[in-house]
């Protein structure tokens, strides 16, 4: 196999779209639309792969990823994380005046004026989502008066449509224990509910409703709250997700599809008591709020699962190693990143990898600051 | 001011002036050269100013950095972690054929061929100096007589010349009480001493011997040991260092000049009985590794030592302010990264303040995976 430069991202497309054709199965069979998290992947060409499948478009978290996927044409963009500056804004107006098929969320009645003299610039109609914070303390309405008023004032407001809402339980994603993950899941989605029943009383009927994660997917599809669902991790499995059980029975029927690929640029303590070897990859090429990344796959001889990596400054780690395990200097090794998103975030491109040969690249846009 | 688009680096040039000034003064009265290291900067431009300042050339971390730092004609480059891989060596041989000022560390004998085959192959001498490790157990050779079988090793290949000792204490740079960091730099300098003692009597003179880090620069320059030190993050002063007491009297006197630029973008929560504010910059833009960000300023009535900084997922971060702050929707706030290095590998450009007015911007290049 050809060498790539380490540290480098790559992506097995065997197992992304095994996780990809896993996930649309299981979403179809709940009747629920997919507008996977494009957060996640920050790739138009994944997004067009995902909306081949199925996808209803893609979502994305900010404004640099969606003015990456509205360049490469992809469709059904929406933006799931409010704006409030005049900068801001103009790049929503922007967007729109170049026939961007693009709907965005609002949180704050302040915002409505802002969009709607975007879109009026733009000449197009915008569609907005209300925001409702479900738990997580972060964006979002705080009460179903807050989005009655805010639905209100987005549907009165020139050039803006009131779409449906946002309602995202990011905090229960990674809830450890299925059942209590379904337990609290449950109890906000009772709020939720009755969000949407004052929002039809008043005669807003929510035409989207959209949240939900990889997390608690196996429980928002069948919500019946639900028109779409923005997964995301899925195509990815990080060592985040990879232990937790995803299903009701207990399963993850997903497979690590990403991997950080770094080299051995040192081995002298490879006969020690205890042995490691230090990889080219450190604290610039995992994401590291999220626990330690573990190697993938090892030499024959290696169960990856003996082993253990530690954190070495900026561009080093140690792999911890049993003694006499047949790592040596220059060895190449494949590492399971632990939180999928920032770490894709910090990289230019997935080296494609498929039956263990290389088939090209695809670029990672909107990366942080890159607008 | 113009608005940038958040979150945005944001590099104060008066600080960093400031910064670079009080350094290479305290070099020059020392009799220490400067090289400092390029992995906190990963700029050109910056390392083009600090050798303006009286830098004897630019240490780097990678590949990518060397062959960024090479293309933009900056002189004295010194990569200070070693290589392995086939590929690995010809971007070395690549480098030098183009006629870089390149000189690269080696801690392991097996690299010595591959290496000489490289300047062989470009038609160049390399200059490889001898990488020791200092107690970090990452890389380096881990002992004396390994320091003096890999020189003369190097000194007997073709095409290569052996160049001195890199001996970087790492570990030390943070330890908090600044008697104890002298203490642990002067047990290890001993250990130093006496590998250099080792070299000589092998007729194996090291012409350079470089280390050293911000935060035991003011113990570094006086030992007598080191021809040049590497220090980096004392153009930036992240939240790490900032606290620490640098020099001998307990100062320290460098001033903050990096700054995450982040926008307010919901502020449903103001009014709470515990408000917070939620900025546009998470998990995504800022390293994660060493602590938390802090508010750098804040508008007139907030004091920064008042309000705390939060993690709220991929691209939010919620500061926790006291009853009544004067922070708004929209408004734009400065954070001082915790751990500068891996923040700056987070953004592809630095943007350029002097007395509060843009002046400009200086591209980040060489960031993981850009080779």
């Amino acid at each position: 196999m050809i060498e790539v430069e380490t540290p480098a991202l790559v992506l097995d497309l065997d197992a992304f779209e095994a996780n990809v054709e896993t996930a649309f199965g299981l979403a179809r069979a709940a009747g629920v639309s997919l507008r996977p998290h494009g957060k996640s992947h920050k790739s138009p060409d994944i997004a067009r792969r995902l909306i081949a499948a199925g996808a209803v478009g893609t979502c994305v978290a900010t404004l640099a990823e969606a003015e990456a996927m509205v360049a490469a044409d992809v469709e059904g963009v929406l933006l799931t994380a409010p704006v409030a500056t005049k900068g801001q804004i103009a790049r929503i107006a922007l967007m729109l005046a170049e026939g961007a098929d693009l709907m965005v969320v609002a949180d704050h009645p302040d915002t409505v004026a802002p969009l709607s003299a975007a879109a009026d610039r733009a000449g197009m109609r915008l569609r907005v989502l209300v925001e409702c914070d479900m738990g997580q303390a972060r964006t979002g309405v705080l009460t179903a008066e807050a989005a009655v008023t805010l639905a209100h004032a987005i549907a009165a407001a020139p050039g803006l449509t009131f779409a449906g809402i946002h309602a995202y339980w990011g905090h229960l994603q990674q809830v450890a224990d299925i059942a209590e993950r379904r337990a609290r899941v449950e109890a906000q989605a009772d709020v939720l509910r009755g969000i949407i029943a004052d929002l039809r009383a008043e005669g807003l009927e929510p035409a989207i409703v959209t949240g939900g994660g990889t997390g608690t997917f196996s429980i928002d599809r069948d919500l019946g709250i639900f028109t779409e669902l923005q997964i995301g991790s899925f195509i990815f499995l990080d060592s985040l997700y990879g232990p937790l059980a995803l299903e009701a029975d207990g399963t993850n029927p997903y497979r690590h599809s990403l991997f950080v690929r770094a080299a051995v640029v040192s081995a002298n303590a490879l006969g020690n008591d205890l042995p490691q070897v230090i990889v080219n990859a450190g604290l610039k090429a995992f994401a590291t709020d999220s626990g330690l990344p573990r190697l993938a796959s090892g030499p024959e001889g290696l169960n990856p699962s003996d082993t253990t990596y530690r954190y070495k400054g900026d561009e080093h780690g140690a792999l911890m190693l049993p003694p006499g395990a047949p790592v040596r200097l220059g060895q190449i090794l494949d590492f399971v990143p632990s939180h999928c998103d920032p770490t894709v975030n910090l990289y230019p491109r997935y080296h494609l990898m498929r039956g263990g040969e290389w088939t090209g690249h695809w670029p990672i846009l909107g990366r942080t600051g890159a607008a």
